[in-house]
């Protein structure tokens, strides 16, 4: 039943065969890894707006030359991001970059970085969207983190049925929100070139602003940067491209970069045009969208349509946490099970461990973004310094030829990054400390898992000839509660193991029981010699360690090896195992995990 | 670490021998067993006024017949319980004494209603207790589940470390509960009698009062039985008295009853002389002790033992409810791991039962006991009806000397408890109801497993001369996932079995894999054949699970048993075995309850 509910929800199992049908084609994967990338423009200006504000209207001329130092930004990013792609064309990002070219740990501070940002990237985009939702419906306010725990189980579950499925209703909300701002953008700029629109109050490019310093002013760029979150997803999901991956890949990223460019500035021009201040209540975008429009059909559709795009947002997540747990997991830094495919050939232990984790995010903050979005920043620039830095590294390492403008690009992207995050932790470290805490920690379970596989890994590896030496026989102790089928079941198949010696085992709680027991045990079993041992504290399990202690040293002086044989009965039904004191399984789980024992569970089927 | 801790909260084992040391004396009995009965005087005098003051305050002197009605039904409880405690001296109450009386079914439905009654006990007099507390101090009042749950945390605790400790502890709160009480009446009758207090507005005994029906006085009537919940508790718990059992137990009985019945009394004169009206904010014991003592030091002394009390009258619940659980067990109708003793002798599962079961309770009501009371009067009244009856057909049937009398006390009982019944279904149905509800569906629950015991039974018991047909030898299969010393370890032990046919099982993913692996197989164990098996869909149990289909229908028709020899590395720490997939633990567990194959687990242990 359990199966064929999973069989509903996620869909029939697939071939391993059928993994090429899984791959994206350009198309979808612009619609499957920027939306968190695109969705960032519905509140990236606004963030410039809400420092400037701290020194007065007059200053919002500022975010024109701001706007320019991100789109720089962005071009430096996306281009040393197509340097990435090309370099390493089986994915991994900024973990394999800052790996191979500046050691294992600056590697593992991006992976871990990463790793933590993405679950953030689901919880702040997931919780944003479902702003959106309550703000149009106040009376659902109260069930806010009920919604965004429904949604994140939602895209879980989209995600299990695998990427193509998710990916072909992923792509019409990404469509539809860059159509609509399109149309916003297009219709703003015709309607000003046209002179239709009438311009807001806004001072000139150029005029003076009091209490302008250059301290609020990289504060302001960093606040913007925010909108550059998520375009490091296509470079860590090269494999999930049809081939040629790299080259599709690299495709894709222009054209999400050049989107987002448009986009970005429209959005700025026309908030500074109109003279839009920012408002607790009411978006940048939607103040646009009402100057430009009115509040008509397309009003309402801008805003569906950004709502829509900031819940998807968290499928970039769902991309690239998989891929990169598989590849630390590949490095043996995070368990083994993130390397396995499920029925859907999705990594599906890196979909649920993410969607578990956000859920459990979304929780503990009530859907409440604010205090997430400085965090999730720095676990953005971090990695980006990082595999930047790795890059220049890289190019000066390699000098292949014509590098030097290789390296000027990534030498402008490291720097600019490493600004961009100190400026966060200058300016918001009330918010952003815990990764200074987090980091050490994780780094430290990484070495430590690592050191745990390989220390397993050099223990279970075969040397060339040594030959552990044969076993010479069977010590075979069967615990008996009765006499019962169940127990002659078990002794029948104990005697058929030979050479061995056979000896049936009973822990007796009364005294006059235990003599009881002796006697009828001669006339049933007369053959198999019965050891009894008196329990004083009512336990099964302490006496008979005891003798198997003994009895285990023993037979290792002779090359024997001992064996529990454990009678269990199983009922018809699963749910009467609950009626039944569960001595064997205990004794079992025990043993194996104290004892150097072998343990044979003999099953004894009930027919009713 | 884990076993250190439980040392620590529930204390060092105990031998099974030290079982009488556990022992009840009478002084510490009656404090053990009789909080419930005593601590309803806080609250039953208060239940009849709140009925009678539907009427109006006139009404208030038949608050002094019905009194004397609740004092008879308690005379016949208490006369009844005492026959009861010499006729079955092994304990058991109203499930033994309406099993064997009025047949299965009867002593079921008394048996089903007391397990639940006993959890309402425990939920019902921790709730009011706690809401003494933070009646006292209203900041605490948001917390009030919670510290309900932790008084229902220690006292299991408590409990579990045995009833002797936990009289020793409970056994002052309940006599400084009585002293205080006598205190009070005595100061109170004393007062009066001296002329030193002046009485109330209180209408003269006979006064006609408009309104008064018979309805109304068998609704106060049925309202102030509440007070008599509780008294069923010694009979029960006959097997924790030291010898004699039966009359040291009856003895506790008689002291009980007459405790109960001075203070029930007192309580309800000092009411009615004092005029006093019930009130939401204040208790009718509060405001009688206000008037007796003023506000002083006697005044809190009273009402902090009456909050202590109503705390401990829970702890009537942990005696009576695991030794009913043990009569059901030993009767098949409710799992048997409730017959097991803890380390320190008591019924654990019965007591950690109990305790999960009221905070689950708690929780569920909000720690607010008004919805559970009628229920809870319910709950105890039936039990009252069927055991009382099941005594007047016991004396019927077997009419021994002197039968009369015995069976006229009897008879009286059983049709007070059932006209007691009867009025809270007739005026709470609304509060009753779940009780209709859930005694068929718990009686059906008993049957069923009862059902299921037989049929285990029946199968395990061996038929006086048939024997199972000898093994003439085994199928081996180990199956493999590389070439290690887990699986060397595993070979060389399937080796030492015989007769036997041994195989090695591949489950390879990638058709190249699989070459690889047979010839690196073929140098390494040339002797041992290697089946490979291809996985389409990346399962390992599925297709194994086909092969082990295969190979035991062959081998059952040579009279083959087939075993599974499964391969486990045991990793030095427990935490460690989340980095390894627990696949061994999984076929493990499919085949052994799926499959009818022998699972043996031959243990690597790892050093580092």
């Amino acid at each position: 039943m359990v199966s064929s509910i999973k069989r509903f929800i996620i869909g029939r199992p697939l071939k391993s065969a059928e993994l090429g049908e899984q791959k994206l084609n350009k198309t979808k994967a612009l619609a499957i890894l920027s939306s968190d990338a695109l969705s960032s423009v519905a509140y990236g200006p606004e963030q410039i707006l809400i420092v400037l504000v701290t020194v007065g209207t007059a200053a919002f001329w500022y975010s024109i030359p701001i706007a320019f130092g991100v789109l720089l930004l962005l071009s430096t990013l996306i281009l040393s991001y197509r340097q990435i792609i090309f370099a390493y064309p089986h994915g991994g990002g900024a973990y394999v970059v800052s790996k191979s070219n500046l050691g294992i740990n600056a590697g593992l501070v991006a992976g871990g970085s990463l790793l933590v940002d993405y679950i953030l990237t689901v919880a702040v985009s997931v919780s944003a969207g479902t702003d959106a939702i309550t703000a149009a419906f106040p009376a659902l306010h109260d069930v806010n983190v009920e919604i965004a725990v429904l949604f994140v189980i939602l895209i879980t579950i989209l995600n299990l049925r695998g990427v193509t499925e998710s990916a072909s209703v992923l792509a019409y909300p990404v469509y539809l929100f860059v159509l609509a701002l399109f149309l916003l953008i297009g219709t703003g700029i015709f309607k000003i070139a046209t002179g239709s629109a009438s311009p807001g109050v806004h001072a000139g490019i150029g005029t003076p602003a009091a209490g302008v310093s250059l301290f609020i002013l990289l504060r302001a760029f960093a606040s913007g940067s925010s909108a550059l979150t998520g375009v490091e997803a296509i470079s860590n999901a090269i494999p999930n491209f049809k081939d040629p991956a790299p080259s599709n890949a690299a495709k894709t990223l222009l054209l999400m970069g050049t989107l987002l460019a448009v986009l970005l500035s429209g959005i700025v021009f026309l908030a500074y045009y109109f003279g839009i201040s920012p408002r607790a209540e009411v978006t940048v975008v939607s103040q646009i969208a009402e100057e430009t429009f009115g509040r008509n059909v397309l009003y309402f559709f801008t805003q569906g349509t950004t709502a829509l795009i900031l819940i998807l947002a968290a499928n970039t997540g769902y991309s690239a946490f998989p891929l990169l747990a598989v590849n630390l997991a590949k490095d043996k830094f995070i368990p083994r099970m993130f390397l396995v495919r499920g029925d859907r050939l999705g990594y599906s232990n890196g979909i649920i461990t993410l969607g578990a984790a956000s859920i459990a995010l979304i929780i503990a903050f009530h859907a409440e973004t604010e205090h997430l979005i400085p965090l999730y920043a720095v676990g953005v620039f971090v990695p980006f310094t990082l595999s930047q830095t790795g890059m220049m590294v890289k190019w000066l390492r390699e000098k292949p030829k014509g590098w030097i403008p290789k390296f000027l690009i990534n030498t402008v992207g490291a720097f600019t990054s490493m600004v961009v995050t100190v400026i966060f932790f200058l300016t918001k470290l009330p918010q952003v400390w815990p990764i200074l805490v987090f980091l050490p920690v994780i780094i430290y379970l990484f070495h430590r898992i690592r050191k745990h596989y390989d220390a397993v890994g050099e223990q279970l590896r075969i040397a060339t000839c040594e030959r552990a030496v044969p076993i010479e026989g069977n010590v075979i102790i069967v615990p008996v509660a009765g006499i019962t089928h169940v127990v002659e079941n078990s002794l029948n198949y104990a005697k058929s193991l030979g050479p061995s010696q056979l000896m049936a085992v009973y822990i007796a709680f009364e005294r006059e029981d235990e003599h009881k027991f002796e006697e009828k045990w001669k006339k049933w079993q007369p053959d198999v010699r019965l050891v009894t041992l008196h329990s004083h504290y009512r336990s099964i399990i302490n006496p008979l360690a005891k003798f198997i202690d003994i009895v285990e040293h023993k037979a290792s002086e002779s090359n024997y090896r001992v064996t529990v044989v454990i009678p269990q009965f199983i009922p018809k039904k699963g749910w009467e195992n609950i009626l039944h004191n569960q001595s064997s399984l205990l004794i079992r789980t025990f043993l194996l995990y104290r004892k150097n024992v072998v343990v044979s569970t003999v099953p004894y089927h009930l027919k009713k």
